[in-house]
């Protein structure tokens, strides 16, 4: 009997940062998970505790480093963290810290931003992963979840196989929606990591916006590859395209045609891709 | 033994409307719910189905309805569909259609607007619901749910009682979040609604930036009273804030200050205020 | 302008009870929801709290009468905090205290009931909602939420309109299943609660199960019927049943037969019945 | 520019099976998600669906194959659909089925189970993973999801890193629960899988329940090696125990004692732990 893989840690850390500037504040909510792995094997076997964290100590670490952190982005907070829990935990030989911010943006009210309210504009969220071994490169996973996208043209399905379990019409033209989610790792330690994630979700909504679409795949290969292309800092890049069917509803039983116009969403089943472009 | 109170519908009838114009396309999403009052109790005592509209035919009637209608909003939508309900069912004495709407936005991409691609903007979503008695007015109650909103400057709570459960600390300067549900009820049948909608949240979302808040009840009270003195449409609107808590973090313990900067969000508990403001 | 229908409180207020027994423990799950309605005007148009009673009290209310508690079930506790409150609150015209329980159950282990070991053994909630005026009778309403439930024999849908948007086959053998929700009033004060709601989901069940039914619509009433005419404590009953439909596949395009046996099962849209059944 | 990993499949099939025995019926509910990889790069760069089976098609196997399908259980239908879609289609290098299966027991009626009606007994899941490369073996891992369980005796924690952000207490006596999710490998390909499925949830329960627990992880390795003792089939066993916090309540405030007995429930934030147990 043997211990293979353990790790373990605190997540849904739930932490907002006000910066009071004397023009305006700055408002920011993330949600924090920090995992460890190391030498723990005597307190799975043994009942051992003495080199265990307590997660509740992981969980007051967020909020005392927040409070002293120069950080302006996840990116840079998931450094300090990283680098704190591996300073003082000596047991410990790999820790990860990964982010979820919220989208807040600033209220308009009478035409202009209001400096102190803000909304939450999105279901979208911008994430990231920082990871490190003692003595080891950081590594950088950012991306972003839940952005939901739909092209009303500039998108078919043709030319699959047919077998005797087909009864889906081939189409030049149907709706094509997903709720995307964008994972890419950094080449480099020192990035503008918030101007280059704008970038990039600018780039990964032109493509979609613009791509002739002969499938999932074949859209989320042209928006990797965008990515790919316009921003150095970025190795690889792995999509996921769950698909938001909308289904064209049969009209002809009432007597009427249906141009593509009338469809019912829905959420299951759902076709599902996803894929890695590597330079 | 007798039946008392009954209705019976379909929920979650999901229809996404495309209007395919020469330069652009235009896309709703709803979610309707029909519910019917009538002279259905022979249904539920003998098990006579004979009054029965199925709710597979509503749902039918939802799709077919769309593919015809000159709707530009759910309110009128909402109309049509009540109204076709009452003409065909005589047994029916009253008929409710709700109706929830999706935020999408066309999606910015090299600097333009694109015609034909789409972001789920937010997850506020705009609600209507429309009913009629034969011969009767209609009723329609729009709103809005979950705009979610936090104020960081201009909100305090004191002076409230002090018994001896009462541990809340006063505070002149606290963080102020909600997620507002409004309903509002129009005084008449013809109104521009997508236009009046847009400016009672405008005028939601100005409010609650500029007010001295004193309580949640205070900041509400403002609210809508901001809406009924510039929005003659309405007769009176009912505002749903439960509060999202932003709890200061204590972190004395470590030898830090926390000047109103670091908070925990937290969903539960939370407190709950509702009121109806009426001209 | 004038300030209508209003009222405020706590919500999610969880609360875990151990009782300790020297051969066992007892372990209850409550969310405790407490809502206040009174002489609040003057926080809402001037923001005057002093009559305010801090949401943050009430929930150091719950936890410091459960202490102290007595109550063995829901409504108990609900009475003892209603009159609490009142007592205390003489601004308060209307208080109402609902609370929702997770079923835990004790483990099995090696064909023996754990003392001290705990399953969550189901989604379902058993709920109530106790409230009063000062001077009246309190109003004691319970009920269970989300009761999963199939019958696979025994049901049918025939009869119903035929209309030009009519598509739904009639059939004599159908699946019916529904998420039930029920919600009864008590004429008494004094009540077995937990005995009388253990029998009321017993006869919902028995009655779901033997019953030939006609429609959704049929046999919710045979459902209320059989409780009040067993349940003399009970004066009413609401039952709502959303339709968790089983849509048979057409296998005909695979050359192949489907008596019954293979289903879609869907969660939108759905039907919707709810009715009160009374003395 | 290189594709790199990818994968594409259907999610969310919903599925019930109906087995009509003269006697009874048996009534099973699984959601199935296949997901293919293999020869699909050009599809990614070119837009050539040619070697596409398209998702909708995966959908109408499950169907066809449950119709006419022997299996018992998941894991057995999981082997046919795996083969089925290896057998079909040779640009195919792996294909994996992964099916969830709510938990439908039969309802209790006057004493006697009935026949023909089932309640939805409980928020777990058991789920299965089936996968295969063509000519290779079987790799089938079952689990289950969500058993939500509860101590309230035999759990401490104490001993642990006492550092400056340290504030959390030792206690040798706290409640300890967990929303457990196991998975399984199994050695072999012919295995009673719902027997074994049984005995495995038997075990985890009876060390869950009998454990003198000093951490998370102490009770985790102790319930593995409880497996892997007692069924030879099952070569290594994941556990992910997240803590279900149940947070003791400072009644000193309001002068009162709480030896153990009042506790706030939180789901966030919450520890994690993960280990493999392996032969």
């Amino acid at each position: 009997m043997a211990l293979a893989q353990n790790r373990y840690g605190k997540s849904r850390v739930r932490l907002v940062r006000v910066k009071r500037h004397a023009d305006r504040h700055d408002f920011q909510e993330w949600s924090v998970e920090i995992l460890l792995q190391g030498d723990f094997e005597s307190c799975f076997t043994d009942g051992d505790n003495s080199k265990i964290l307590a997660t509740d100590t992981m969980k007051n670490t967020v909020y005392s480093l927040a409070r002293d952190s120069a950080a302006t982005c996840m990116e840079e907070f998931g450094k300090e963290m990283v680098d704190f829990l591996l300073r003082r935990n000596p047991q410990v030989t790999h820790a990860e810290v990964s982010i979820s911010e919220k989208v807040w943006e600033r209220v308009e009210a009478n035409g202009k931003r209001h400096p102190t309210t803000f909304v939450q504009s999105s279901g979208e969220r911008a994430v990231t992963r920082v990871s490190r071994a003692p003595g080891a490169r950081l590594a950088i996973r950012s991306g972003l979840e839940n952005l939901v996208i739909m092209k009303t043209a500039g998108s078919g399905f043709e030319g699959y196989i047919q077998d005797s379990l087909t009864t889906l019409p081939p189409t030049a033209d149907r709706l094509f929606g997903t709720a995307l989610k964008a994972g890419w790792e950094y080449g480099t330690e020192i990035v503008a990591y918030a101007a280059v994630r704008a970038k990039i979700r600018e780039i990964l909504l032109a493509e979609f916006s613009a791509h002739e679409s002969k499938s999932v795949q074949h859209t989320l290969y042209a928006m990797g590859e965008g990515v790919l292309k316009q921003i150095p800092e970025v190795n690889e890049i792995e999509l996921t395209m769950p698909n938001l069917h909308c289904l064209l509803v049969d009209l002809s039983r009432f007597g009427q045609t249906n141009p593509n116009e009338i469809f019912v969403p829905t959420d299951e089943p759902h076709g599902y891709i996803e894929a890695t472009v590597r330079r």
